[in-house]
């Protein structure tokens, strides 16, 4: 579908969507609209377009000008917020105001809601009726979530959703009752997405190596988008294209994926989709290999972040976080004098508590981490983001890092990089 | 400053703030613009609110459309992102179009990029020169952490900032130069904030306690408004409160906050900022204290927490992950007898995993944390998020929690609890 025939010829609008989220705190300088991501996923899912979102507040004036605003541009809106029971809550009455649509109250509506207060001894509060009021002509969407029911409307080539705010009641509405409708409206085109998840490389790396790769993506046909998203010593490959056949999209971007996983190596943690954490836990079950861990600087985020995949507990044995040399001496049983002459923070020391809680712990496989987050502690020789750490399995292997950052990013650095050793031995 | 002449009379717009951020990868169901949350606090703190915010991706006519939009309706516009050296960077050839001003390289930005780059040895790729045009009348703002500079206009009673995209260089450029220029022309009027934090109740429980306190305090002169923002485990009180009067305006927040930490106790973790991790941390060093925990479900999550303040060094000594019945026996000297009788999650349990840690670390408070995070391991006696957790100081506390969510809700709640309850037990 193209542009669908108005008076006068064909509709000028692209079918492409703009999404209003509505509400003052929105505006804040803590909260972000989240809402719109899950919106943006379902509708690119459908071959649709997000063209611009804005947040707006409670505010008649300013949310009227939006909505005019919108569909003068593009001919799917989706709103999300201020379907409330208050006065503040005012999505309803501007859009059905801005269409010139009279509004009337839906006695089903009412109903519900009324059942849904008396399911929980509750009498329903008169300023709960606000939100029985329809505009004429549109669908109600049911909100099995919450109070305020959805809407849909059809209106001069354009389709309007109006959806609660609330991400547990918008979500099921969107992905069930709206998704559902604009499929019938929406042209055979699907987005098809691939994650290529990499670790132990930079940004920059990684696309200097990409982008040949994807550059001649973007000339062929069909045509691989890809989106390049770095965390903190993790990178995600977002690869999306544009097919109306799923099959051939399905086998273009398979070929695309083994030949970046050609290009990165091991490098490359998962094509599918899985953390690393959970990369390295199907490793470790494949074996039936235990792990134990003796962290200092990362202060048990590295065991922390193992034990985030569900069923861990099945080679997850201990840890020892093991703050102060006292502690590593006594759990983990590296020698005082090695600490003494090459320092807490020392490939030395992190070999030995590797070995020292894989040892103890009797179990396959140990990791020893030891460094400086800062702010205090740096030296010249070993300045604040030294981090040595140790993989003790059927053989040692140990590094030393300067992470750059402050306290926080040196200690998630330093966890990604201890459980990414980890799988990189796991994978000889 | 109420409204600027302009000809034919006063200007209608106010004085508030649109926000556009510019970039198609803020489009992706991936990404979330946050530069906007500190160009909001910044322009609060001046007193100017910010009327919406908009993201819009690297598309000529759509820029074009808000520019033009927001301009209609406000008279500060500041825009971040598409300041880049590439074809997709719009957003200073957008806005100098939309104002029929003409371009010109200045040499000195040229100069100064050139610089840039010879200081790393590079040579400056010619797209860069793109950088260096700038709108008739405009102002450039320096950009010491990036190539790209930004912009500052006056146009037709309206000011006009383009900032850059990457946060570590729009934040420096809007609290500095964009901000001081904002000083001028903004009015008298401040926002005046305060943060309260609150820990071990929930949302709708803090909620009920303060509603009837802060809905008196929207009556009275000066007006203070309070935001609630739950987190796992932790509340937030908001209160900000507009003034041309500092003094005043503090000793106002000051009363309101006495208010606020009367109502809810000890449940009030700070008031002046300070996160829980920090405000146990100075606990700890005041009594001259030394902290070990014993976690079992949370994985060292709540030692990473107490971890992520910078000198805990000084009062964490160890932890132990006894993830495993045997690590709890051999590392925390709990008797094999009493998991078998109680079951590894049992209040009995978590004290001698509490005591056995304070006792073999020989320090004076012990931490012990054991549950079921799941989704695994429940059962109908000790459902999925039953955690038991203790705390060994000059007395022994325990309490049983049953936590609703998912894994990580679960081990996110339980060592704030923990956390929580070592900072309750440092009070008396």
């Amino acid at each position: 579908m193209v542009g669908s025939v108005v008076a006068g010829g064909v509709d000028p609008r692209p079918f492409a969507a703009a999404i209003i989220a509505v509400g003052s705190e929105l505006l804040t300088p803590e909260k972000v609209d989240t809402n719109s991501l899950f919106i943006t996923q379902t509708l690119n899912d459908l071959g649709i377009a997000v063209a611009f979102k804005s947040i707006v507040g409670d505010d008649r004036a300013e949310l009227t000008a939006h909505v005019a605003h919108a569909l003068q541009r593009h001919r799917v809106l989706i709103l999300t917020g201020g379907l409330g029971p208050t006065d503040d809550d005012l999505t309803r009455e501007v859009v059905a105001a801005h269409l010139g649509l009279a509004m009337h109250e839906d006695p089903e509506i009412i109903t519900v809601m009324e059942r849904r207060f008396a399911s929980r001894g509750w009498t329903m509060p008169a300023v709960n009726r606000r939100q029985a009021q329809v505009p004429e002509g549109a669908t109600v969407l049911a909100n099995p979530n919450g109070t305020a029911p959805g809407l849909w409307l059809t209106h001069d080539g354009a389709v309007i959703a109006l959806l609660p705010g609330p991400p547990r009641e918008m979500k099921p509405m969107m992905a069930g009752e709206v998704r559902s409708r604009l499929l019938a409206l929406a042209g055979d085109t699907r987005l098809h997405r691939r994650l290529v998840r990499v670790s132990g490389k930079g940004e920059s790396a990684v696309e200097e190596i990409v982008q040949p790769i994807y550059s001649r993506w973007l000339a062929q046909d069909p045509r691989i988008e890809t989106t390049i998203l770095a965390g903190l010593g993790q990178v995600e490959l977002h690869l999306v294209l544009q097919s109306t056949d799923a099959a051939r999209a399905a086998l273009v971007l398979a070929v695309a994926v083994a030949e970046l996983t050609a290009a990165l190596g091991q490098d490359v943690v998962s094509t599918d989709g899985r953390g690393l954490e959970a990369v390295v836990g199907d490793l470790l079950r494949a074996r039936g290999w235990w792990v134990a861990l003796a962290e200092s600087c990362t202060g048990g985020l590295a065991t922390s972040r193992l034990t985030d995949v569900p069923g861990s507990s099945d080679y997850v044995e201990r840890s020892v976080v093991a703050y102060s040399n006292q502690a590593k001496v006594e759990l983990l049983g590296v020698p005082a004098a090695l600490i003494q002459d090459h320092g807490a923070v020392s490939e030395a020391v992190a070999v030995a508590m590797a070995e020292g809680i894989r040892d103890r712990a009797g179990v396959n496989v140990g990791v020893g981490i030891t460094g400086i987050a800062g702010p205090g502690g740096g030296s010249d020789d070993k300045p604040v983001g030294t981090v040595c750490i140790a993989v003790a399995g059927a053989l040692t292997e140990v590094r030393t890092f300067r992470f750059p950052g402050g306290r926080e990013m040196v200690k998630a650095m330093s966890a990604n990089w201890a459980i990414d050793l980890l799988r990189r031995q796991l994978l000889t």
